[in-house]
């Protein structure tokens, strides 16, 4: 099967390629039998105008603002490998922001009259991103709305509850019962944390939390208090990276061997889990992936303006290195 | 001292502001002498058109092109900490694009009629920044050209030599004579071995090099080669942090212990060099202050497109942590 073309529409219709154009761009100057008789051939064959031809037919710039929350995490950027193929392919072209340090950059993107807009991982403020999404396809991609949100807009995630769940499955399976959780804030941090409290109590074990911004001193900070209780967990979940790295820094001033006295979990497995010298447990979250589906969710968008918000979750998985171990009895 | 206004031009001239304005345009419509009277006072008074005033006064975006080498090497995002504040200051907006995944970029950017570009880092291929440089105001930042090469362009960058001389020197004073430099590839690459080999031999120390691009993988080859030498060096000078991470990650596969039997430097003081589980000696080349000083040197530009091109060297420092100590006899 090849993609129909406007010309299939216009055979199908028994009209001229150039009306179908009139009818698809929202002509006035078209009869309602011939709209009508063009609507039928376009839904009978699934006809989806190509954004790229429309944008250029449009006089439109085919850039696609990106919009990352913080360049130093590195999952943004495993976001942005998934993303930028499928921009390509159709004749997108992604420009950049920093969330955190452009929080006017959704007004500047509506103003360079980009094509489209993908926000990527969670904002401080949503506020300026529903007023530009008004005008602008808008995707989120790695991040959720808070529940009851009524932001009607695309969302494409990773499954958190599901990979939480392999993180604390594989630390109750190598016998580990007292857990500790350092938590981040926002709708993917209160998300995170929830799904280790459920997990944790699923499989009987108690779980101690401690809460921070997602960060490396976090990490450190809570590491050291939770270290230093009297009755000290056996292993940690974080809830990413950066916050294990911490914790793990943590273990190592207390002179806490990793593997052996502490098992350390982070989220997100990003380059630096990877890292020979840090060598973390992490639950990949399918960055790449959230990235390409996020790309081809804005391309549907722009083909169907009108079609209803969809939201997509993917499935993650657990990659095993050299932090996690069974405890020491 | 008040920064000279077109006010005060006009006031200095005996004219009209908005003649002042007129002459700043290039108006046909002015006579030869008050043209001449206007430029005078302009000399004299030390005055610059607001770039802002100015961008907005011709209907421009007020954006300004970053275009990043790597977004995966951090050291990109500290110079974008230096850049942003002064853009801002300036009523300016970043937009961002990563050079090695996007090389239309700087064309994107121009179709965009962005106001300026700052291309940080070493591009594979000037072509491009070339030919938009001839409409678009460009800075480089952190990068060189080669000797020789007749692009004029704004340049400000660490001073290399410098940086590279005092992390030799440091090795030497530590007692170390049997030197090892895995170097980068490109002109920074070529400079920074140049200035390896330049300080070595001047404090009487051997060096033997290895070459590749500047990645955590090319370390860690480089590493195991060099370290499983008859006559391994006692030291290592790393192109940059992450080509450094590699090579400690090969002294920890052979069981070297760092510094003990292997001291390591690094290259850019990236956060990867402060993480506590790495903490990496580095040179400090002034990332922060390099992007000042480019938007700076962007602001100037555009103030004054027709001045000759500028090269600007920051000075770097050495922050010492724990890969250095002295060489065990």
């Amino acid at each position: 099967m090849t993609r129909p073309t406007i010309r299939s529409v216009a055979a199908r219709a028994g009209v001229s390629k150039s009306l179908v154009s009139l009818v698809l761009q929202g002509s006035p100057r078209v009869s309602p039998e011939r709209r009508a008789a063009v609507l039928a051939a376009v839904a009978e064959l699934g006809y989806r105008p190509d954004p790229t031809a429309r944008s250029l037919a449009r006089g439109s710039t085919r850039a696609v603002g990106l919009l990352l929350d913080d360049l130093r995490n590195p999952w943004f950027v495993d976001v942005l490998d998934g993303l930028r193929p499928v921009l390509h392919a159709a004749g997108l072209r992604p420009v950049l922001a920093e969330a955190r340090s452009e929080p006017e950059a959704p007004r500047t993107f509506a103003d360079l009259r980009v094509d489209g807009l993908v926000v990527v991982g969670t904002l401080p403020d949503l506020g300026l991103v529903r007023e530009v999404a008004a005008g602008v396809p808008t995707v989120l991609a790695g991040t959720r709305l808070a529940p009851g949100d009524p932001f009607a807009v695309d969302v494409v995630a990773g499954d958190d509850e599901a990979g939480v769940r392999l993180a604390v499955e594989h630390l109750l399976t190598l016998g580990h019962r007292r857990l500790a959780h350092v938590a981040g804030t926002g709708p993917v941090g209160d998300l995170r944390r929830g799904a280790v409290e459920d997990a944790a109590s699923a499989g009987g074990a108690e779980v101690v939390v401690q809460t921070g911004p997602m960060t490396e001193d976090t990490g450190h900070r809570a590491g050291r208090a939770l270290l230093t209780r009297p009755d000290p967990p056996t292993a940690v979940v974080a809830a990413n990276d950066a916050v294990a790295v911490g914790v793990l820094a943590a273990a190592a001033d207390l002179g806490l061997a990793v593997p052996g006295a502490l098992s350390v979990v982070g989220y997100d497995d990003t380059s630096t889990a990877g890292l020979r010298a840090v060598s973390l447990t992490s639950v990949d979250n399918a960055a790449h992936e959230v990235g390409r589906l996020a790309a081809r969710r804005l391309l549907d968008r722009l083909a169907d303006p009108d079609a209803p918000a969809d939201l997509r979750l993917v499935a993650p998985r657990l990659v095993v290195r050299a932090t996690t171990a069974a405890p020491v009895p």
